[in-house]
């Protein structure tokens, strides 16, 4: 006897061994045990199973849990008053003379206790959950000292173990040179490399080290050293590169197999094919291009032709993308990006688990992975990608409970 | 005795004779009495006064009820499938020979039924609701024969009484010719002012009569024919005009007095003089730009020059603009149009109670205007337009009751 069956749906599982688009399976029933799923498939072909509950959803769509696989959810402050000064017509300069851009998320964040950071995260994570996120991705980067990057990534657990959502920690550990070492850039890497990593690692609070590799960023030579040294700790690599220029940061990223390269509006097709080859993931963030009015565009075409997995996430974060919809960015990727409905919702599935390590275990509707479950009252699963800004499920189910 | 204050809150009044940005007054005070705001003030001046009940906000931002001055929120069907089969590739040829587009939406909202009309849109009106909106506008337009018109805005009207929301309803006589009279548009337009439009004021359901003046819609000549009816029968007039060409329909909409003109993408110095000279509001619509990927934005600078005041709507709708978040809205004006944060928010509070003609009534935080609020968890105003895809208030109020 199962612990719970949802019944008259329709499941768009994601799952490729269900033929169709969206892995779709109309008039279906999916058994739960132990907050895992134990039967997918047609109503009729589970009526022979018996649960405890028996829920019937009376022909709403289940998909995956949404999963956001890409987020600086964590800091300290906002940036919505050098937002305001920008548009009122203050200059970039005039702004970062004042003290703004990413020092003072920078300032606001290593001045915020571990409760701070986390109260002021929290409804941020609660607007995500709305739109039906069960899993996301959280990167520190706003420390940059040891201290406040171990601190939020302490946040980012605490949130994990309050909420009804899985919280998936990295180390950014090369964001920005924090001003203290405006001179001494090469010390901030090395403190990155003997003491960040090592730290973040032996506390077990960070899956993956992230990196900024860009011409304002960090050079590639840094990221190399870097990610050497994440190797070195048993921590997975992934990299922000070719946002705004092209250092062969995807290719980089392949080399020591990382889970993603993210951005990458401006990679060539060697990238490409090296991520390929690698098994990475293409993360694209259109609201990030929203956000910047960006006009050139991911290589869709490209990643198409390599098979490399497109995943999309919110990249929320306090400058470039204060994010708080998943639903919106299903929107922006087709709608600036034109992916098509379901490699959106696959990049917030089944591919966004691939770039969290975590396909075993969720981002597809299939037995034996966690019920991680969204219940959405629409017609297709394309609704979800046409309507621009829809709401939300009806229902979040996270390890077999209603959350 | 007042029935309810509202203290220990920060305003963002938007009312002129309030000095300041928002016309913000901090740490202050809103009295409610009969569902109207009898007073506002500093709490400081406000302490003399006693109520019923009061309520303390903790330092919360009040606002006025958002105001959606421009929405096609009733309709039959959606437009989901096409717009995944133009992602997978049909063209718009194609998907027309097969059917599709606005005719699409006519055949679906002529088959539906009133009651049918009523509950597809509710929970669209629901998400608008959740996001802030509390007075919508909502046209009709894809009905297109007189009983399938009047039925939208019947669908229209039982929203109105059946939800906490003031629902504005307007004709759209002129939307699209529908496929009964593709050889016979003259007597198409005869049916709208001959029968539409006296069918409508006698029952009166409508509250303004509006038309698309559009290389792909309708002429000048048809539109002023038209507003000469809607004048004859006491109705408001607006236009949907500028949009993909210049027709000189802002200046026709002007020469009628029409509350607004909307869209206004190719509008020209004379349009917005002769829309500054009539006190017309220009509604501008991001939601629409975004979701067609347009590149020429409307004469902002412009509308400033000439003092034009700017309204901002969702123009919901299944075809070109499905949007569901009022919010949003704010985001797009502001990335998309670099409207400034004050200049979005008031267009969607005053200037879009004023596109309505209801800027006596609502969107403004002032004693004697209904007590239409909304309660944000926020540290400024601008905050509203810096998220992208924010989920909406802690609070809505309208007419001095929590909705
Ligand atoms: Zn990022
Ligand atoms: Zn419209």
């Amino acid at each position: 006897m199962w612990d719970r069956l949802l019944t008259n749906c329709n499941i768009a599982t994601m799952d490729p061994a269900v033929a169709g688009a969206f892995g779709a399976i109309e008039d279906g029933a999916i058994g739960i045990q132990d907050g895992r799923i134990v039967g997918v498939g047609r109503r009729i072909d589970l009526a022979g199973y018996r649960a405890a509950r028996v829920e019937t959803l009376g022909g709403a769509w289940v998909t995956p849990g949404l999963i956001d696989c890409h987020t600086h959810l964590v800091f300290g402050g906002n940036r919505a008053g050098e937002f305001e000064q920008r548009l009122n017509g203050a200059s970039y300069e005039a702004i970062a003379r004042a003290g703004g851009g990413i020092l003072s998320s920078v300032k606001a964040t290593r001045l915020a206790s571990l409760e701070q950071l986390v109260e002021e995260a929290r409804p941020r994570l609660h607007a995500l959950m709305r739109g039906g996120v069960t899993t996301v991705e959280i990167k520190s980067g706003y420390g940059l000292d040891t201290p406040s990057e171990l601190k939020m990534l302490q946040a980012a657990k605490r949130l994990g173990d309050s909420e009804a959502v899985r919280v998936v920690p990295t180390l950014l550990a090369l964001h920005a040179l924090p001003p203290e070492h405006r001179e001494s850039r090469d010390a901030y890497v090395e403190l990155a490399i003997e003491d960040m990593i090592p730290a973040a690692a032996e506390a077990g609070l960070a899956v993956a080290v992230d990196a900024f590799c860009e011409g304002i960023g960090f050079t590639p030579a840094e990221v190399r050293a870097l990610f050497h040294a994440a190797d070195a700790h048993g921590l997975h690599v992934k990299l922000h590169a070719e946002q705004l220029s092209n250092l062969s940061g995807a290719a980089l990223a392949a080399e020591f197999g990382a889970l993603s390269a993210d951005h990458l509006e401006h990679a060539d097709e060697a990238g490409v094919a090296a991520m390929a080859r690698a098994g990475m993931v293409a993360v694209l963030l259109p609201g990030a291009f929203y956000a910047l009015a960006e006009t050139r565009k991911p290589p869709v075409d490209l990643l198409r032709k390599h098979k490399v997995p497109m995943a999309i996430a919110t990249d929320l974060n306090p400058g470039t993308s204060p994010i708080l919809s998943p639903t919106l960015m299903l929107s922006m990727a087709c709608t600036l990006f034109r992916l098509t409905p379901e490699e959106a919702l696959l990049g917030m599935t089944r591919h966004a688990a691939k770039a969290l390590a975590l396909d075993d275990e969720v981002g597809t509707i299939a037995p034996g992975l966690a019920a991680d479950l969204c219940v959405w009252r629409i017609g297709r699963p394309a609704e979800l990608c046409y309507w621009i800004g829809h709401p939300g499920p009806e229902r979040r189910i996270v390890a077999g409970e209603d959350a």
